[in-house]
């Protein structure tokens, strides 16, 4: 019955989250989990998860991926960061024994874009071993790319894609409160900002992606992005504490990109409290359509989701890296083991 | 910077329209238009299309699918029929010159729910010549199953499905009102709704496609289908003549199914004067998802528009029939030579 085994790499939130699916699907097993954090090594899922749903045998977490590697496996789901060159040398490691891999990592949905070279030598290594490597998610990967140009393919022609996202980031893990700067002064945000520390990561890729499914080629730098804080109008509880009015609540990101036959905009809101969380797909042409999604698609739940639903398709998939763009639609076959 | 040579079979409203897009693109050429209809016969495209866009010259209307092949094509764009055994004889001509196909044809998107013997001959004929060959369009083919099925792709788990589309036929083709009944009585409409003269094809095989895209298999005939008219309450003008109150103005059809752990409803209302068109893909589990086009999927546009945007991507795929659920995203990578 266990078509897949599974080893997951990087076991913060959204990693355990993935062990805890791979665990109930009667088509995956888990194999094994890796994670340098010292208060995670040895630990088991059921402990990792504080006992929620998983069996308490199973693998224990190792600092070390070569004893994961050690079993076998078929696939592993890397969640360890968002930059493409720092999750390059575990792909390496993987693609070398020819485990394919599906990565939460924001700028591998598009590679190329920052990363043309490196992304350049995976894919070959890929390629030589016969697997296949793939960056997905919600944003980037779903719901500002891929699922517009889905949409693109029932009209004839596209001349400009709006598509906005607003998330009440309250109702999100304190990671992702963190990471769009809670609490933070004005001051605060855009020295965090400034140095990288803060914002959200794979807008720019996110057009790439959609501008590949219409038909252009977006070159390396080309996207302009802009990334402002936003400012609580009262005082609001957080994951991170009070955030007083005045106080940075959340992010704004904005990027942009235009040829002469196409103009791109995807607006990004991410804070705390946020009203009327949604997100709309707009295009424009000689016939217009416009998709809304009501109170937006869940991040995090939805991260994990679209990661597990990946793995069938990443392990019948031609080698290389793949994009969004290259593969068959996952839905959603799996099956809990209590089904 | 013709990639792909094309034929178009059938030239009614919406064969027409997909050889004018063709015709205008800047990767395609028209190299061939068939139909039996006497009237057609003989006539170029812009003969056809009234001068709407398209070179008076470039090829003749003939009434025979061999004297469209002697030039040679890559893929057929085919629209002659609902019915997947009316299309099979096109079909397998087109195979076995390695001509690739991309249909219309309702009953195509999952062939093997009416078809299964049949489908599996064309199959494995498709495979022997290494093309493949593609049912699509927007309902079936889009906005109730593979749509539905993208968006189950950010989710852990489904338990069940609805999806309903309301569509103004008032802003239809006559064809599709004279297929919705506009202008019966509701006797007549029940005689020909008996004779299957009348109503939508395809929401059944929509349903198999869904569930397929969920991880579950539907048995031949175990989609039930129901079939209403819609009855105009005030005077209405369509393209047929005026509707009086009373007489039908459309259809409502109903598709369902159920397993053990998956519930699926289609719900379709066509009717002319129809307030308040809209596509709406629901999806309940754990976690629910919804999904609004206001206005609904333009149907002939977007029909137009799906087939001749999955034209390079039938001419790459897998040989064999293909689905909408096993293809990569076709996005809309055309370009008007007048762009």
């Amino acid at each position: 019955m266990n078509e897949y085994r599974v080893i997951v790499v990087g076991v913060g939130p959204i990693g355990v989250a993935c062990a805890l699916a791979v665990a109930v699907d009667r088509s995956l097993e888990l194999v094994g989990m890796v994670d340098l954090d010292p208060a995670k090594v040895g630990r088991t899922l059921g402990e990792l998860s504080g006992g929620n749903g998983a069996k308490k045998s199973g693998p224990v977490v190792v600092d070390d991926l070569e004893k994961a590697l050690h079993g076998g496996a078929d696939v592993a789901v890397v969640t360890t960061s968002s930059k493409f060159d720092k999750v390059a040398p575990t792909l390496q490691r993987l693609i070398s024994e020819s485990v394919a891999v599906v990565s939460s990592c924001e700028q591998m949905v598009w590679p190329w874009y920052r990363h043309r070279e490196l992304a350049d030598v995976i894919d070959a290594a890929a390629r030589r071993t016969g697997c296949a490597v793939l960056g997905t998610g919600v944003n980037p990967g779903f719901v500002m790319d891929s699922l517009a140009v889905t949409i693109a393919s029932v009209l004839h022609r596209v001349t400009s894609v709006r598509c906005v996202r607003r998330v009440d980031a309250g109702l999100r893990r304190s990671p992702l409160q963190a990471k769009i700067g809670a609490t933070l002064s004005q001051r605060q945000f855009r020295e965090l900002a400034g140095q990288g520390g803060i914002g959200h990561r794979g807008l720019a890729e996110s057009v790439v992606m959609l501008a590949a499914g219409l038909g252009e080629c977006v070159e390396p730098g080309a996207v302009c992005e802009s990334l402002e804080p936003c400012l609580a109008d009262r005082a609001m509880q957080s994951a991170l504490g009070l955030i007083s009015p005045g106080e940075v609540c959340g992010i704004h990101n904005v990027a942009h990109w235009r040829s002469g036959e196409l103009i791109i905009e995807l607006d990004l809101t991410m804070a705390v409290g946020l009203a009327d969380p949604k997100d709309i797909v707009h295009l424009d042409g000689p016939v217009n359509l416009s998709v809304t999604i009501p109170g937006s698609v869940p991040g995090d739940s939805a991260t994990v989701a679209v990661l597990i639903n990946h793995i069938p398709i990443v392990c019948n998939a031609q080698s290389g890296i793949r994009t969004m763009l290259d593969l068959p639609v996952a839905g959603c076959r799996g099956r809990d083991g209590r089904g």
